[in-house]
């Protein structure tokens, strides 16, 4: 076992593991927790949600007592315009740095609320630079928020947040940071990134199931939030208050996902919290990695910029190779793996994240290599523009 | 058993039962559904989500294939926002019918979107009638969209949807429902009650868990949404229009909260679809309405307007009564009961919904006559302002 919990991974899953950036595979518990009903008016649920919001703080490592956490309903999406919507003033402006879908999300829900803002687009995954962050903001002092996405799980890039957060702290303007798909597994200590606000989600690094996201800020930029929001819904300001005056969420929330995100936390914490979560994930990646290599397939990204979270393969140029194929295969072995969303070439993705291990990843080469041949393929390389693509990051 | 389930009410529920308007206490087997992940975007969540919309447009009595469901992720406050945002154009006018907190929140999520509206406000509970809104519609020919609450679940009232669905029809206004506590279990078919689209969640009537709501609009109404949302992840049209080209969720969807929901509505469609559920929630209310009635309790309202949903009731009187104690004493009994909502007198609800049948009302007297008991109240008879209050509906 590489893991202190023998239940893991848990033998009562027949299920298919997700190999996907959540909903991902959870632990048997986590979805266990869900078997009760709970009054969200009623005190246990209330302290549930004092001990939630506590113990996130504490993993964003605010040890000064300079943070809060505001949970809030709906999907990953719904928490990132809830920031966005709520953090940047009606005139404030905001550059938003773009290296893949979650990044132009980030700018169409701008657009939407109709916030000014600018945009650096990289394309599908060449990752914003401090130094061209730094221009831009000279060069635009009207620009007061910066949206910078963590972990850009379309690409699986790692973008470099470290330097783009020096780049923004010393022109005095706020970060935001969309870490929707590292947080709990990769570093965002607000002592080494200084953010004004973060938001993830339940389903991603935690590894609890989906139903709400959260947005973790500075108390003082929660006060100064009041009347920002375009939606009475997605106001983290009056989420906040009112947890703070009632202890409960505003609007009636997901009790059961609640529950299992709990359990989710303990299992985070047994597991050595952020350290050694982000050390599980990056072994299943280099387990898997090294595994689709020895098949012959390449990856997106050179090794130093590849997440612990899911990993962009190319598909292989032999012609016999068809995803939606290659996909049934592998469900059918047992593992839900998930498409591409480059634009210029094709592609896939498998995740690294979820109740799962090095032993499994093994695995999932095994089955990797088992439906190629069944499919005909003898030869994972992918086309020659796919290389050429590739050398765009690499150079 | 007056049950045809076996397991009804769950041996295995050891927990309190939630006597409040959702979340509520759930069948086992819909908390058992969520022991399994689900990839979102997998075909197989796909169909679930096909068979969940295609059953919810059913319940709603579409036969001409005019209705379409579109869940949205959050709480069922967000779904109204969404609804509003989104089936309103941006120059359209909303008259709100509020005699309670929620028409008031559809008015203050108006206010926050910058839409234009009008507020018709009755006060904590007496309801809005067809003559007066016929009469705010020929007064203000700006307003082109109603929003009714069906079941006003602060106070409890049923209000006359059918009236007031008659007048706007009869003036060529559009009509918006909400009814979060009511559908499913009362009465709401587009063939009598004529609606552009309704509004409920996941954790009403269906008894399923907290986690999305669901608007029901018409299709020519949902084209016509296009462009309107104030907001990208409340967009209604852009939800339901990417559930038409995908068959997914455009968001991540709360996957457990689904499959749970999916049993909801098989033991929904077991027990007799709107009608065998409603009549069990009567048969509830009844049971319990005559047993606190026998202790002296008051109902704010008179017969005619009693929900099958939640009843709420006057604070009694006697010196030794207080709610928290009453509360913590029921909560020891296994009930959790529900604060009030009324601006002008003490009041406390208590619901009639989710899984428990008359048996189960039956105990809920019973303990609350214990706990009157060991307060040692011995009327619980309310004060003369609360009977000088309801004399103004009864009137
Ligand atoms: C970086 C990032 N941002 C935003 C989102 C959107 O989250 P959701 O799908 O829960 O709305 C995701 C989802 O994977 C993501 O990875
Ligand atoms: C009539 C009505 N509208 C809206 C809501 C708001 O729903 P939620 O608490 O899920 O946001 C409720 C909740 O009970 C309700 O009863």
């Amino acid at each position: 076992m590489t893991h202190p919990d023998a239940a893991f991974p848990d033998p009562r899953m027949g299920e298919p593991f997700l190999l996907t950036p959540g909903p991902l595979t959870t632990a048997f518990s986590v979805k266990e927790a869900m078997l009760k009903d709970w009054g969200s008016w009623d005190g246990d649920f209330r302290a549930m949600t004092k001990a939630l919001c506590d113990r996130l703080v504490a993993l964003a490592g605010d040890t000064k007592d300079e943070f809060a956490c505001v949970p809030m309903q709906g999907s990953g999406s719904f928490a990132v315009e809830a920031m966005l919507g709520s953090m940047v003033p009606r005139d404030g402006k905001v550059l938003v740095l773009a290296n893949g879908a979650y990044g132009l999300r980030a700018a169409e829900t701008l657009r939407v609320m109709g916030r000014a803002h600018a945009l650096i687009d990289k394309g599908d995954y060449l990752p914003p630079r401090g130094d061209e962050v730094g221009r831009a903001l000279d060069a635009d002092p009207a620009i007061t928020h910066v949206i910078a996405i963590h972990c850009e799980t379309s690409s699986g890039i790692l973008n470099p947040v470290a330097e783009i957060a020096e780049a923004v702290a010393s022109r005095g303007r706020k970060l935001l940071v969309d870490s929707m798909s590292a947080f709990g597994a990769v570093d965002l200590d607000v002592n080494r990134i200084p953010y004004e606000a973060m938001v993830s989600s339940a389903n991603k690094c935690i590894e609890g199931v989906p139903g709400f996201g959260f947005v973790i800020a500075r108390k003082s930029a929660l006060e100064a939030a009041r009347g920002n929001a375009h939606s009475l819904s997605l106001d983290v300001h009056a989420q906040w208050a009112a947890m703070v005056r009632t202890g409960q969420w505003r609007f009636t929330p997901p009790t059961h996902v609640v529950a299992a995100f709990m359990e989710a936390l303990r299992l985070h914490a047994a597991e050595g919290g952020v350290a050694g979560r982000g050390a599980r994930y990056a072994r299943n990646r280099d387990v898997m990695v090294a595994g689709m290599r020895d098949l012959g397939f390449e990856t997106l990204l050179a090794d130093r910029w590849l997440s612990p979270i899911i990993v962009t393969f190319f598909n292989p140029a032999h012609p016999n190779f068809v995803f939606a194929r290659f996909y049934d295969l592998m469900k059918a072995k047992g593992f839900i793996i998930y498409p591409g969303k480059l634009t210029v070439v094709d592609s896939f993705r498998i995740g690294c994240i979820g109740r799962m291990d090095e032993r499994v990843m093994g695995r999932v080469v095994a089955a990797a290599a088992e439906a190629l041949a069944e499919m005909g393929v003898d030869s994972a390389a992918p086309p020659a523009a796919a290389i050429a693509e590739r050398a765009k990051l690499a150079a």
